[in-house]
Formats: structure tokens, C-alpha cells, sequence
């Protein structure tokens, strides 16, 4: 089961629509990065028990992001507050400051 | 039934999660700015059925933005885009032209 890096953001926009449960084992697979044996000894459960809880999961998230695409606008937003970082350079200015707290938002 | 305006920007947020039904007449109420009456007589209900789908609709955008505070987040990065723009006056800079792009992904 290969991880998959743009669920860490799908779990981030919409992690509080899955159950307790399932956001608990979500997040020591995504965030944390712990193995599916490792969760499973963690909490007690069988390994399959894990996997089919971080499948049903996934299909939440990427469901949701279909319909809504608030991960797609939001990397889009990253990216434009990135370029106009860039634009800034070194210099510490008002603009460099806001693009800074625009991208904490995110 | 006072209109909330901030309810427009929750409806394109979260729209995708209500019913086509839902959303039908939560777009002509908060878009399109219809009445009660109007949308009624539009869809051949009830006064009383588009009153309870709107406050059902409401109810469902208010509490996915309390689970997901995205519209939060996008009023946040509007109001640092603008200032960012602000900052750049009437010169049509590339940051203008970044900001500009920015804002329209919201």
C-alpha cells in the first residue's frame, strides 16, 4: 500500500468529516508515518482492520475533494503566494511580510 | 428570513455536499437573490418547502464550516491579497499581476 503525499493535504482540508476513528488511524499513517503493523499494535487491532480503515479513508477524502477542489485552490494559493516571495527576495518588505502570513493560512 | 450574505460565500465552498435539490434553491435564494415566494412559485412548491430546504441547506454549510473552516481561511487569504495589492498601488508589477491571479482562486 504506497503512501500517497497529497492525502497529508486532503486530510488536512477535510479530515473532520471521517469518524474519530478513522481520523486517529489516518493520521499516525499519513502524519506520522507509522506503519500499518505498527498502528495496529498501537491500538490493538489487526492489521487488515488498519488497511481497511485507511482505504475507506482515502475514498472520503478523494470523494470530497472532487466535489469541493479546496486542496486544488489551495495549492494554487501556495504557489502564488511562493512566486511573489520569491519576487521579494531578500528584502524584508510589508509585501514579504503579508505573503508570509497569507501562506501560515494555508 | 433575513438573507446572510456570508452564507454566499459558504455555498460555494461547501454547495457540492448539499443535494441538487438543495442547492437549486439555496443558488436562486443567496445568488440570484430570489424570494420565497419567487422560488416557489418557480419550482411549483410550497412557500413553507423552500423556507424548510433553505434552513436545512443553512444548517449543513454552517456546520461544515465549523468541521472545516475553509471559508475562514479563504476570507483570510482575500484580505492579504488585497492589502499586498494595495501595496503595490497603480504600478502593474509582476506581484500585482501574482496577487491579481491569486484572488481569482478564490
Amino acid at each position: 500500500m504506497a503512501k500517497d503525499l497529497s492525502l497529508v493535504l486532503l486530510l488536512d482540508c477535510y479530515g473532520e468529516l471521517l469518524t474519530e476513528r478513522q481520523r486517529d488511524i489516518a493520521e499516525m499513517y499519513f502524519n506520522e508515518d507509522l506503519s500499518l503493523t505498527e498502528i495496529a499494535e498501537t491500538r490493538g487491532i489487526t492489521r487488515q482492520a488498519v488497511r481497511d480503515s485507511i482505504r475507506h479513508s482515502e475514498q472520503t477524502l478523494l470523494e470530497t475533494e472532487e466535489k469541493l477542489g479546496m486542496a486544488e485552490r489551495i495549492i494554487g494559493m501556495r504557489d502564488c503566494l511562493e512566486k511573489i516571495m520569491q519576487h521579494c527576495g531578500d528584502a524584508d518588505t510589508e509585501i514579504a511580510q503579508l505573503a508570509r502570513e497569507g501562506l501560515l493560512l494555508l
